[in-house]
């Protein structure tokens, strides 16, 4: 069920049986030569919906198809939201779900940056701290990338992982090239342009990617936060 | 096109080509017991939707769904952003349509609440100060609620129009029933729930409401839209 | 009775008494050829010396004599306070006042563009969210302007409303010149420079406007703002 | 010259001249039982209309009303500004006066609490780093007090300075009392409620307070004032 | 006792005592051509060192070896924390404090400007606002300063009264120089860059400086704190 | 050389040098039953001491001894920096630092909690953003952790890398006790009091932690940074 697509009466019904409402975060961020700028955001989406699917009384709430971005920043395309605007409007966010008396929230970052990462869960403190609500927040990359199964040497922004599942997403907006490309340690200087981390745009060699390898990871994402939403959001 | 459909080099291109970006910007708000939440973000992206198929070098950014909300605030399902929140999110977003170079910006904003109104035209003022960029800033709700022909007596939030409109963009989502509220001036006294200014959560008498009525109000706002943006935005 | 002018133990006094207290909020702001840069804040602090004499248990605070502008903002002599400044000063006023045991508080803007409107109606909400009072907040201005007799064709900012009152209020500081201006809308383009859209620095022909015109709109405003508070402030 | 009595077209034509621009910095606070809550507000407009009267190219800006309190926070009446309100507010004053061109520019604050006197000086500070503008800032109380002949035991608050000042400028709003009070150090430690400190309202004794000794001191503080003025804002 | 050679057990029963905590604040600031930029750090280090040896149930937090600058800002080796950072800074760490039960804190700061002042009496009035805490705050310097005997003809900023100190404190790091410098009243003109008011980037003869003198001040302070302490801390 | 031990005319002249100034973060955190609150603290200003003694052109600016904690927030003695304070007040830091013309920067972070690594990384993007500055910005702890030899199962916060390298640093404020704990991963969920996280207090088995080791570890870290430095800082 769509949160944008029920009305208040009904809203408010679904609340008294506890739902889980899933918050889907995306991005707009340069993500190579071959993959669209909403790849985060279709990626989250996905995730939700088929959570929805799967398991009763999910409701998703109207996904945020913006973030916190820092090596892509430059490029052109990615819509970069500052660390304090992202943590406000996320936080606002929750902060309604949990006036209105939801008490079970997951978080679904298509984007795992760190600085985007720390900006949610600094909202999401905030709202744990001040309301009896439950949050859970991950981000469905970093859940595939921990996988053993799923390393690629090398892999990682815009590289297999990411290229497999958007090709079993949605492969009609997913180009026809498979660029290679490395990702060049900073040796921890920050940097003015953090683009030099990432001279092709993205990381790992794509040529490895399938929608076959990208339906397995989205299942496992599914699987896995199905099992934690089980074991810690009851 | 869609922001999100294209990479970043396909952006790199459009940018030159000096294209008219248009931001829907919508809310997740209380619209009565027949219409649905996202009913602004869905009438403002019909609205970016018709304009780009009607018009050359248009691009469509990712929909903002949530927004500033007062008299609604505390019904079922209706996410409000705190008033620096919203400004602050927004003007990140257009500094970056700036820095990369986009020239021509349409705001359109499904909801049309002053704060709300105010908070992004704070973020666009913030933006065209600093950058070489021009903004227009129209709520789709006012432009039709202007116009003579669309005027029913005391109708406002979830009304004919909105009630109508949303008919003709996804009849599937609207209820079956036709309520009628009023609208009570708070003789502007400043309301800590300005939810007694609605008691019936909306204004007007949506009975009068059709898709074909609907149909007509959108192809007007997408109509007067094209004229201001070729008279004002090249 | 005047804030300033009465002890700390007659206000103590008066408070136990439950008073209206009426805080004018003027501007300094270019008004043409003819009008004195305290325009609002005279004719705002006209309206509570008037009430004050036609009511029982009124206290005027102190005016604040400067506000938020922005198509003026750049000829010589405005003052413009920025968004924050204005909602965080007028809510810490509004705050003493709420601690000190005040529950029935006016504010009358004599200036009433919507950045400046929203800004003090925040502080407001922000104020009334947290104590027991009760606040109105509006624009003489627009109480004027949204009575049928007094609307003159074109007539705006520094027009033939503002030029009447100031007549009926000191005639001794109004110039003798009677400048006729147009208002250009600018079709939701957010103008970097807002001058353009008053390119004489006011709206209306002032030549219509008169003292005995000018006392007719102050005595409006003045009964009009009193029914209300007898209708809504009890 | 009165800034708000003045034509923006006058304005323009007095900023050629490279006026002193006067700003009076008052307070609505508790003075003792005797002395009215505007004290420190007509104390730095007497001090601006006497300068003004005695030079040439002076032009007077409205008195902000409103200032920073501490001891006197919790008696009736003392209206209290935060710190970030009251800073940013002055510093938007300044910035509208550095952006029409004033380069000079003249700060009397008839309240000299310690936050008081900091927010308005990091106000200035941060226009003087960003324009060319010269700025003095001074407390009128202060120059008294740091005179020799002016000195009077435990004299303080409220006391025979503040109370022979007010009889000079307005013996018809100062009352008949005349009140006697100490001033109780804290030895360091940082009250939650100041007005401990001072008992009575008022440190002094306000039997030695004089009209004729009121004079003295605000005809002292003007030349004063003129000497700093004509020595180090040429 | 020091709080960071302890472990959380030692706390937890410590705070069961009752405590008073030292929370020594210092500066890194040129301190002329002889003594270190540390001296501030140094001076408020002695003085909890000083009175923990003296005192029973004393704990000594970490010292905050930054503050706020004005007119040593330009010179070489001066690190300045802005008002707001230091307000929050310190803040936080008071806070925390209080959040353990700690009821009686004595901060010692060596630097005693105005601004760096206002900003920690602020953060401690936020703090006694809202936990049951007793905080003292003095500035060392201001004790010495303020007695007849260690009067001394222009002295100041890196004068006789720091230099003598520090000679007892530490002389292998004081310079064999003995500078003589004036303090150059602004006659309240706020500065772009204050340094111009001490040319000699100090104020005094420090050619009457001696390690003995500096001994006496030393115990001076720590005696005059333990009264303090005694009379209002218990 | 360390910073607050010279003087500002030796500062301008190592400046003139173009050296590395290292800045020491650490913390005020509970480390389990058997290390101090400080060993954060002491762990980043041994790694700057062994640098500088290892190199030439090395600055050591005063140790900041606070941070943002999150599980060990509610552990007597652990003292919280909110992140908007640590963000600014590094930054303010850094501005500094930049602006009397030091090019060459090293942070060491004792602690590695990622709020408070990213709240330094925010501060360092905002400073090499403005000034042509190069930030190596590191946590020592990390270093080790990274390193093949020196993983030890389950080790974490206060284990054998802690416990070890403080033994090596001073024995004296090493407590006798040598705890095992576990770090109980809380399953991607917010939570409000993150101590459950570390029933124990620390994470490992701290059996295994010898002086030996730690000096080992210390001398990893120094070697490590020297490379990296040499590498990147030229």
């Amino acid at each position: 069920m769509k949160m944008d697509e029920i009305t208040t009466n009904e809203m408010r019904e679904i609340i008294k049986m506890d739902p889980l409402v899933i918050l889907p975060i995306g991005a707009t961020e340069a993500h190579g030569i071959h993959l669209p700028l909403g790849t985060d955001t279709f990626q989250a989406a996905r995730v939700a919906d088929d959570m929805a699917e799967r398991m009763d009384n999910v409701l998703i709430a109207p996904a945020l198809p913006y973030g916190i971005h820092s090596s892509m920043r430059n490029l052109a395309g990615t819509i970069n939201i500052t660390f304090d605007s992202m943590r406000s409007f996320v936080r606002d966010i929750l902060d309604s779900f949990a006036r209105h008396g939801i008490r079970r929230i997951l978080i679904v970052s298509g984007h795992a940056a760190s600085s985007h990462m720390t900006a949610i869960t600094e909202a999401c403190r905030s709202v744990v701290s001040e309301h009896d609500v439950k949050i859970m927040f991950v981000s469905d990359y970093r859940i595939v990338e921990e996988r053993e199964d799923f390393r690629f040497e090398g892999d990682g922004h815009g590289g297999v992982i990411e290229t497999s599942r958007m090709l079993a997403i949605d492969p009609d907006i997913v180009g026809s090239e498979r660029p290679k490309g490395v990702f060049i340690d900073s040796d921890c200087v920050v940097l003015r342009d953090a683009s030099s981390c990432m001279p092709d745009g993205i990381a790992g060699d794509t040529s490895k990617a399938s929608a076959e390898l990208g339906e397995r990871m989205n299942n496992y994402i599914v699987e896995t936060l199905i099992g934690m939403v089980e074991r810690e959001m009851r």
